[in-house]
């Protein structure tokens, strides 16, 4: 498998995982079916719009490709007729959002490093594609982001994530495997954050 | 009439429609003037700067050309007057943003098509650019958006106006009269739904 | 000096005292230090990537340029150590906004000039990178933005700092000495509106 295409399965996996979080969310505030449908959409593939929006290389594949519309149909299909449960949901919500930071991460990291960034833009580019969709997802909702979330450590995968494909790309030896681990690692960091409830230090120090 | 003027035309309107319902939000958020205009430009002017960010053609209209100005003007000074009554605020504020939403689709997917983009990708454009400066308003003024409200048939219209409007320029029978006909169309089954208070399945299926 | 090493100083100075705000609305909303981090970012850098969306020239300079980050990271460190005191948070996060604000609406309009946009335009683009990074700050920490709140003028003296650079711009008056007496005009402008209360008319007229 080539690295554009396996770079293309990423995304479209990570989309669906993105997706399936945004429909999670419109079920828990009550929006109807149109809205889950644009909550996912913008979930699955805001990340990746900005990310070319950024690199400016004409019209984002989001709107240009329709292939990517298939994942988040899929995922809003899934969550409606419940194929994908709610039962628990703002854990189950957090497992998927959890699925396409991971993948995304690496994905955003390596269109970044093929359209000719230095290796720090990269990082950046990977970062911002990884934690773009869930933020315009909770902020339209009218929900603090999870990136802000203290309880969880969000953020701090995607950028090692991003660091290591950076790495990786910068050493020849990003391919599907070298890709794959990385995003598995990221994701597990992000479940133990989770389950752990592992905390960074707060924005401010606390008085001695 | 060039079907290229009709456009700007219906751009036009539905900026003023646009603006005038960011103006009436602004006076229900008790905002200044200063904060009315910048409002109604964010709705009017959003979707619009949306979708040239997405065609990737250069400097947006609402930045490049000073007539996108006037019409939001015009609307910040009725609302400022009450030339334009807020006495049923919430109704009029959403009958102007019916209208901006019915011109909005048809002008957005015009624009798409013109620039060369696929079927699937002009409706998509067409609903964005349509739903893009409502929820920009409602989202920096700190409200959940429009689109998401279950209590009313929001984007569903302006899917259909983008569909039809793409079908129509396909088949070569995009004109003045068949444009004006299909957002006429989309503003009277919003203004319906809003009326008989239709609604769309929620998004998750109710257990049995 | 010449005008371009002086358009960026007032960058990296904005850009510091906005990234300064967004460590300090971290601190107050409870963000740990990456959700500072990212505040301080999107503060600190989002106007200025909103500038380069709209201008269309390739990857925004926040993205493509790593100095852009040591403004940022200097922010979050000097909030994080307590070098810059949080104990008036709301009094000291507004006026480094303040001093962001000024310092961004001559730089914007000096840049937008510069890359040939008309004086109407170059005022428009100055005003919106003054007022982006400070709307994104506070839309995505789910706060209603700054430019809103009515107890206090904050866009009208960014557009009279846009303003009036456009003129000087026009006239060839535009140099480091010009270029800051306008940016401490608006930051005077913005601190005595904050000390004494001034207020803009509300959106609408009060009824007779």
């Amino acid at each position: 498998m080539s690295v554009t295409v396996m770079v293309l399965v990423l995304e479209l996996v990570g989309t669906f995982a993105f997706a399936v979080s945004g429909a999670l969310l419109a079920v828990r505030k009550g929006f109807d079916l149109v809205g889950s449908l644009l909550l996912a959409s913008l979930a699955g593939l805001g990340g990746g719009v900005i990310r070319d929006l950024v690199l400016n290389t004409g019209v984002p594949n989001a709107f240009a490709a329709p292939q990517y519309l298939v994942p988040v149909a899929l995922a809003v299909l899934a969550v409606f007729v419940r194929l994908i449960h709610e039962d628990r949901l703002r854990r189950t919500l957090l497992v998927f959002d959890a699925l396409g930071l991971s993948l995304f991460c690496v994905m955003g990291a390596s269109i970044a490093h093929e359209a000719g960034l230095n290796p720090i833009a990269t990082v950046l580019l990977g970062v911002t594609t990884a934690v773009g969709g869930g933020a315009l997802r909770d902020v339209v909702a009218n929900e603090v982001p999870q990136i802000f979330n203290p309880h969880g450590v969000y953020a701090a995968p995607a950028f090692l994530g991003a660091g290591a494909t950076a790495l990786l790309l910068e050493g020849g030896l990003f391919n599907a495997v070298s890709a794959v681990a990385v995003a598995m690692l990221v994701l597990t960091l992000r479940l133990l954050a989770l389950r752990y409830r592992w905390r960074i230090p707060l924005a401010v120090l606390k008085r001695g």
